[in-house]
């Protein structure tokens, strides 16, 4: 065979992309037949590409969970109009997933291993009554919350810690993470925004988290038990998981990029 | 049989409902195993009060579209604590469609009938990539649009006129309508809104209105001639129907009510 004649290197990908998690079964692929984002996407570029294209991610969102900003890396053939691919998955793609600000980057980049911050928001419709037109995308509580109550429990978690107690499945390299920064803001009087920035994050570690907040804010557990909770690595000495719908992965952080997306702007 | 025990007359009752229509059939019951907003709310009231309840509207919306404030009318059993409507529909209704503020009314009134003006609002997503999660609830319109010639065209359409172009199926009533206000804002770089008020509309006649106003806009027709098409009174001379995922039904106005909700606040 020619050498001259062989296809030349594939280059490597990095895009945002956003989806509607509600009738996906999270990022990651996972057996034939179930609906993933990171299945559907490798299927998509397999048939613009003409050859099969792994996809790295900087978050595994969860079932129902969403994003206004996550990040992947792919490879690409090297001649292939990489500007085009937002409209070129068009037709591969359902709606409820789209791809923004594909660019080449260096050989090998990958998106989950050079993150070095990511973002999540959790949105909270505090009503006693549930609405419609929100009911794919926020989560619900319908008891009054204390916001300052939340914040005290809020600081006990910053810094670096064994997230054990906020945890659903432990991964392989541990359960410690550097949490950054956890915010809450009342929006408006139907709204409370959660916003969490770590290095990494735990199985459910968002959802758990906020769903022990909740619980705080209400009254059933005092602030300052949080350090306890956050001693005790355990499960069971934390809240009740948060609903997937208010979850977005808003945003990634590298050494030289990094993107943020509030995910209804 | 004794006249004492019979059932007291039933309360006609008021409430907003609001909806993502994405996954119905438009509003109004057609046949059979098809879902449609007010088939599915006319079963869960007959189970909850035990009896046939027909529910009246102020809007009979499209298939796709939304609300954030149609108004209903139905019967209830006088005894039956309506406040606590909203949280009994829960277990009868897709998450999908929402119930709110309930409260008796004159007898026989219809939210039909006595309505005097209707509000739509269309938010428009204008980038040349669509956004997942704006698939659901946003138009989509890629070219660039001049607001100034879309406000000219549409000043002509504002009054009472035969909007016969502006129809898909012509009603009973006649074509008819006098269309009291059209405004046109760009509420940022990517969404242009439109909102549309007048005493009743026909048959696709906002979709109708904004496609061709985003013609206009776009520089395929000349804001002046919007006259000759309002004139024309054929359907054929205006521009093609907006997708109906950008549309909600917002508000309506009666004599002595009015409800109005932005659809994303």
């Amino acid at each position: 065979m020619d050498a001259g004649s062989q296809a030349p290197e594939p280059v490597t990908i990095r895009a945002v992309v956003a989806y509607d998690g509600t009738d996906f079964s999270g990022f990651q692929r996972q057996y034939e037949g179930l609906l993933t984002i990171g299945g559907l996407l490798e299927d998509a570029f397999a048939r613009i590409f003409k050859r099969p294209t792994p996809v790295a991610a900087a978050g595994r969102t969860d079932s129902g969970v969403h994003a206004s900003a996550q990040v992947i890396s792919f490879p690409a053939p090297a001649h292939f109009p990489i500007e085009r691919l937002p409209l070129a998955v068009k037709e591969h793609l359902p709606a409820a997933i789209s791809i923004h600000e594909p660019c080449t980057v260096a050989a090998g980049w990958s998106a989950r291993f050079a993150a070095v911050e990511r973002r999540y928001v959790y949105l909270l419709h505090t009503a006693r009554e549930r609405h419609a037109l929100r009911s794919r995308f926020y989560g619900i509580e319908y008891r009054g919350l204390d916001l300052e109550r939340m914040r005290v429990a809020a600081g006990a978690l910053v810094g670096r810690h064994d997230f054990r107690s906020f945890c659903g499945v432990p991964p392989n390299n541990g359960t410690e993470r550097t949490l950054h920064e956890l915010r809450i803001d009342r929006l408006d009087s139907q709204t409370v925004r959660f916003e969490l920035r770590a290095d990494g994050f735990l199985h459910r570690m968002v959802r758990i988290t906020v769903g022990t907040l909740i619980e705080t804010g209400c009254g059933r557990r005092r602030p300052e038990d949080m350090a306890q909770v956050l001693a005790a690595r355990d499960r069971r000495r934390a809240g009740q998981t948060a609903s997937a719908a208010g979850l977005y992965l808003a945003g990634v952080r590298y050494p030289d990029f990094e993107v943020f997306r509030e995910p209804w702007l």
